[in-house]
């Protein structure tokens, strides 16, 4: 069946790990479209994984199974699990790489959440059924000889709880969120930075004042008034609500990480 | 339909922006294959991605769709095109990306065109229609959001014109050309440096003379005596015809690049 | 046919070789499954890209063409093979980055051999038979223009004695191994650093004793006692058998090779 598996890790492109997984998967279902998220994830950043995977996953038809390996713990007790939601399947470990996938970030305050009841829609089960894993199993690379054959075989068409036994909760990371810290303050941060050297905020388009109020902008020492909508306008620097619907600082032709000198996790406010 | 779609971005590998543009072009045909040619061209470098689009296309089966996006000015007025030629289809923002394809270099004189007639053969629609992009359009994202689907659907075998409306010209970089400077000399440049360190110049091996006459090549203070015809063979600095019809300057298992300090524009002469 | 194809270059990922040759076989077998390996070999590498095909091959199902095109030499007199085992096809120039296919180290000595002869089950030609090549052939550039075509041909099933004449022998690089160096104590390398800076040595889990004996791993001025079974377990820095069977190197939620200022090659000692 020719589903589509996308792959996310933190293997890099010099080893033979992805192409690895790549054989596994295609030797269980030869007919399966392989689509590299990436594979340049920080070493063990789970927290850049979940980021980058949610904002991949919208894109692609219902039904595809994202398959995310950044897994610190490999081998250890941690947990593998598959979360089935309406619009996608996803394999993990249980390690908070699938955060941004089961609380769609609603709540406006700061969460600490640990574990996280999965809402309505969303199905889980762990991975515990060795009759579909790859073995004898690496204690190493469970990417290839637990997650790969997994995701084939689902991509075949079998049941979720064929691979393990239904939960109820997944592992969440804590997720800073931003939150009003005066009247007409908004308190944000950069979450990614991405190729550009845009600064992508946790900050949504919800968040903006409705009534088209002058807002000003503050990241470092720097202050941006308004709201752009193209990179390609206006001042050298500037701010404007990007393509996953955050606020981002972007610089015209450049690169803002490098202008501001800015880090994932500074703070970004927002005043009218 | 198994159409062939190839990608040329400035996107990077660490975001998920490619994998974004892949979910929307398999969303809406299943059975497209897809072909990254790269996505590590320098931010906002159109030129560089001119040249490497230019090396890529021809090895392609005919009617393959190359979608290139290096876009700084996405969202602004610049046009969106589709242009096809009799070997190929290209997407892409009209902003010089198709040089290499709508002139291929015949010149021996530099040009400083901006907008170019397309010869015999050529034809081209802006991309108007918005009944083929994925909407709302992101003022940030039409890799996702136009070219992605438009690739998709024109794809599917939906005629050229469904897209928007016939042009006859498309935006052109001024192109240096090599030139005679003197009775028996020509002066180009380095037009780009390839993974190997490897000086890749403008100038032709229809522009060695014929005859067979010893020439001379001089790159910064470095004098070659001949052209190699391998990079295994000879002396450590050499001159060769590259795969790709272009005079490159090489170092037998080093890198040209380094061992010169030689950039992308510097001027190389041939002299006979 | 859906043949896969996988490939292994030091094309690196910013120029258009990669896409050049996967464009090619597209041309001859529309439905050729290709499979990146990696693109990001250093140039001119033969033994990391020896090492890295190595890892990756069994992980796919029997019958796969793995591509490798690592070719200081391109151009002269090196020969181009196929190797056929019952495993895989290999395709490849004779230069040795086929070593560790043809002799999967079970010499416990070092071993510096050139012309290995191939063992029983193995079979091999010469590719030289130019009415499967791309005319003209460029002589910088056998990838796209001999090693893709034959690549594609071949996955369309045709017989390897159409491509040249059957050889005995194939070139190996000199490969180091482990050897005893006292009672109770075996000296190896570190034979390939990975992309989390896992020093991955030659010696393997079979090398280790089988008494469950303790054992201490020495690297640098550094002692490790015993072998762990995960990444994730114990101490800082810790020796475990990864996913290939190798005894390696980590640094739990860091880079050993950072903090051991290690390099390719740098002894590693099991002591009893």
């Amino acid at each position: 069946m020719a589903a589509i598996i996308t792959l996310t890790t933190d293997f890099g492109l010099a080893d033979s790990y992805v192409a690895a997984m790549k054989g596994v998967i295609l030797s269980i279902n030869p007919a399966a479209r392989l689509v590299d998220v990436s594979h340049v994830i920080k070493p063990q950043n789970v927290r850049q994984a979940a980021f980058v995977l949610s904002t991949a996953y919208k894109s692609f038809p219902p039904g595809t199974i994202h398959l995310a390996v950044v897994d610190p713990g490999v081998g250890t007790g941690r947990r593998a699990v598959i979360l089935r939601t309406p619009s996608a399947d996803f394999i993990a470990p249980d390690n908070g790489v699938l955060s941004h996938i089961i609380q769609p970030s609603v709540t406006p305050l700061e969460s600490y959440g640990e574990q996280v009841k999965l809402g309505p829609g969303l199905e889980a089960v762990t991975i515990s059924n060795p009759e579909f894993w790859r073995l004898p199993v690496s204690p190493t690379f469970h990417g290839r000889d637990i997650f790969a054959p997994v995701a084939a075989h689902l991509s075949l068409g079998r049941p979720l709880t064929a691979f393990g036994e239904a939960i109820n909760s997944l592992t969440a990371l804590p997720v800073l969120r931003p939150r009003q810290t005066a009247e007409g303050t908004i308190s944000g941060h950069i979450q990614h930075i991405d190729n550009f050297g845009n600064l992508i905020t946790d900050i949504r388009s919800s968040d903006l004042p409705r009534t088209g109020q002058p807002i000003t902008i503050e990241v470092g020492n720097r202050r941006i008034h308004g709201v752009s909508s193209t990179y390609g306008e206006g001042k050298e620097l500037q701010a404007l609500i990007g393509s996953s619907d955050f606020l981002e600082v972007a610089w015209r032709d450049g690169n803002a990480s490098v202008h501001l000198n800015a880090s994932v996790g500074d703070e970004v406010r927002m005043r009218l």
